[in-house]
């Protein structure tokens, strides 16, 4: 594989034509992916894999120049350290293709063909959605994970990342063409968005002859602009308010152990518990014993009443606090008197992610599992489990708190869709 | 069961905070309707027929109302014909409760529940979207079709028809509303939108936190206007440009059956072809018999100039007719030399709704199969298969041209969404 040269950087004056420019060679590298039977694509991601592990030095020497300009622009310690490349970084990257490449292909599965009273045979082929667009900020390595899981689901992409990190997704984007070209594979069916104009976004959001879908991925702020500007479908993940609540029937240790790892196990993750419900017949004897738990890990507590009642000192919940997502070591904490309660709750004031119940209540359990309308639903587990390698997805491309198309963790499958195949004879219709 | 009472018409002067009533009871009846067992829903589908056919008297009432005004206001022959509903449709409405009542319930069915690694269980549960918007045009039929669809599948509706039916609805609405209330299910449950006040729409489309999804039916203006202005998303049918491509190894009277059907057994419908494509080997052969078929039903012709040298005298074929929906007796036909060249065209010029291909040869229809990016692909078979009865969905609310969450024939499936259930027994995530 020869050495990957990057192209020298260039200023684009017409950012429209540009963009359109970037829809046409997505639209027809789509026809080609869309076609392209798995071992081409599996190849494909074998290839930039190796690219990756080879490039390794000039992908560093591309990351050392973002991160240079990102010191010298002020960015904190946090974002410089998700701008960086380092080896683990840059081997991890590597794996999430082999991985990727691995994952069974579910273009072209034909599922419920069966025979009509008519005589054709109607069935649903799962197709690619077509170009999809990617939206982020300042992670380079979502430029490989992206990349990966909209090849492998035959989708073209068209990639804009965060203007800090554009060296190095130029090299990354350099890579993966090195990759699909070695495979055969048209080099348009993965682009980056080749400069940092912000209009280029908007550009973006309204080129739906060229762009099936966009994925956002990244703040608050980034997710809400990409929704309201857009005339292309999104497939979003908005907040993560996810609950556990504490049964009249709960077992007691596992509902410790349930609390104290939805919250502590990862504190910036959406899937995270940020409010704690519990019935008021056992938050007497739980909620001391969560409080030790929680202290040990230096978790803010804020309560309801009824809380503070049982754990004097702690802060004070607000209305504020039970719609907050904290992604810190934060918790809110509510006693309440019944599952329909906790219910209401969870209604009023969740985000419909993901939300937990420990009880040993078999009618309880069941009428929590059908009830609660939220993106996962669970019984006896901690809400940390809501993601796609728990679920048996292989890989995430993010969660999706929409109710249409793909709900919960996204994975190749999300990327698709179905189209119904008939077959036939020369058959004609009566009637 | 007694007699149903129309209400006094009333003058709405606060139209957002009235949609916001709306919109607060149906969300509070979804949760409702949601939980709601098969039976009872079932239940009350009987309930709204047998109401039907008890009132057909007060029912023929307020559709003379209606009647009388559009004449009055100088409405056209076939627009007066849709707003009718004589016996016969009347019939045809509580048929179709009783065929809704009949259908398997989607809500609840759990697929692909298998262990993980971690020894948590993860399935898919298919639960209700929630609130359904429907904004329809003049054929009052359409309030009871989509009511039933709507409620089996577990959701609740606002519907807001078109201004000619308003007397049609209400009486329409009371049925249902009866008819819920005999079977225990509250009332909001199916709820019209009692104004003909324009601004009611725009309310209906801006209320994210109380509607789930939009579905439009009518005319394009009105899937244009609903698409454009809608914060809620939306299930849409935009254009049905339908082919039919005769290959080089087509059987001449399979073809020829084929493509009489597709264009003439209706030709108002959407899935009816627009655009007949023939290979150049095959044209001299096929195209005058076709003639011959079609202008036994005074079907206008418009070919390229390939097609007028076999066919002369025919209409000459402009750019714009390729694009062109007639929804009437008109036909453009084309000439190709390949396959690649049919599929060329019909991604060009084609609306992804349904395109169907007529060949012997294996390998060409295969290719046919995977390739073409409609929501219905057809192998020898007539375009007018594509429809929900055919399909077996039982029924349909439209045939969604988008390609994310519902494509092609939507039936209670596509009123549906799937939750992601886990079931553990104090299961924490680890690593």
């Amino acid at each position: 594989m020869n050495a990957v040269s990057l192209p020298p950087e260039t200023t684009i004056t017409d950012v429209p034509a540009y963009m359109q420019g970037l829809g046409r060679a997505a639209r027809a590298a789509s026809r080609e992916v869309a076609e392209a039977e798995s071992g081409r694509k599996n190849a494909a991601l074998m290839a930039i894999a190796d690219v990756i592990v080879s490039q390794r030095h000039s992908l560093a020497e591309a990351n050392a120049r973002d991160i240079e300009a990102g010191r010298a622009r002020g960015l904190d310690a946090a974002m410089l350290d998700r701008l960086t490349l380092n080896d683990a970084r840059i081997d991890a990257m590597a794996e999430g293709c082999r991985q990727v490449a691995s994952l069974p292909d579910p273009v072209g599965v034909i599922t419920d063909l069966a025979f009509r009273p008519s005589g054709i045979q109607v069935g649903r082929m799962r197709v690619p959605l077509g170009v999809i667009g990617i939206i982020y900020e300042s992670r380079p390595n979502v430029t490989i994970d992206a990349a990966a899981l909209c090849l492998k689901s035959g989708n073209a992409t068209i990639l804009r990342g965060g203007s800090e990190a554009l060296h190095s997704n130029r090299a990354l984007a350099e890579i993966i063409q090195a990759g699909l070209g070695a495979a055969g594979l048209p080099r348009s069916a993965v682009q980056i968005v080749d400069t940092t104009d912000r209009a280029a976004v908007g550009e973006l959001l309204r080129m739906q002859e060229y762009v099936d879908v966009i994925v956002p991925r990244g703040g608050k702020g980034l997710i809400e602009r990409v929704s309201r500007e857009s005339r292309v479908p999104v497939i979003k993940h908005l907040d993560g308010v996810c609950h556990v609540y504490i049964d009249k029937r709960a077992d007691a240790d596992k509902a410790v152990a349930i609390a104290v790892n939805a919250k502590t196990q990862r504190y910036g993750t959406c899937n995270t518990m940020e409010t704690l419900l519990i019935h008021s017949e056992r938050a007497a004897e739980i909620l001391p014993r969560l409080r030790a738990a929680y202290d040990k890990c230096s978790v803010e507590l804020r309560g309801c009443e009824r809380t503070l009642a049982i754990l004097p000192g702690i802060h004070t919940a607000t209305e504020a606090d039970w719609y907050e997502e904290y992604l810190a070591p934060v918790l809110a904490i509510r006693v309440v008197d019944s599952l329909v309660a906790a219910m209401d709750h969870i209604n009023t004031y969740g985000s419909q992610h993901t939300d937990s119940i420990v009880t040993e209540d078999w009618t309880t359990a069941r009428r929590f599992l059908r009830a609660v309308d939220s993106s996962s639903v669970m019984i006896n587990a901690s809400t940390r489990f809501a993601d796609g390698f728990e679920y048996g997805l292989g890989a995430e491309i993010g969660i999706s708190t929409d109710k249409l198309h793909a709900r919960g963790p996204v994975g190749l499958e999300g990327l698709t869709t179905q189209k119904f195949v008939v077959l036939g004879d020369g058959h004609v219709r009566g009637g």
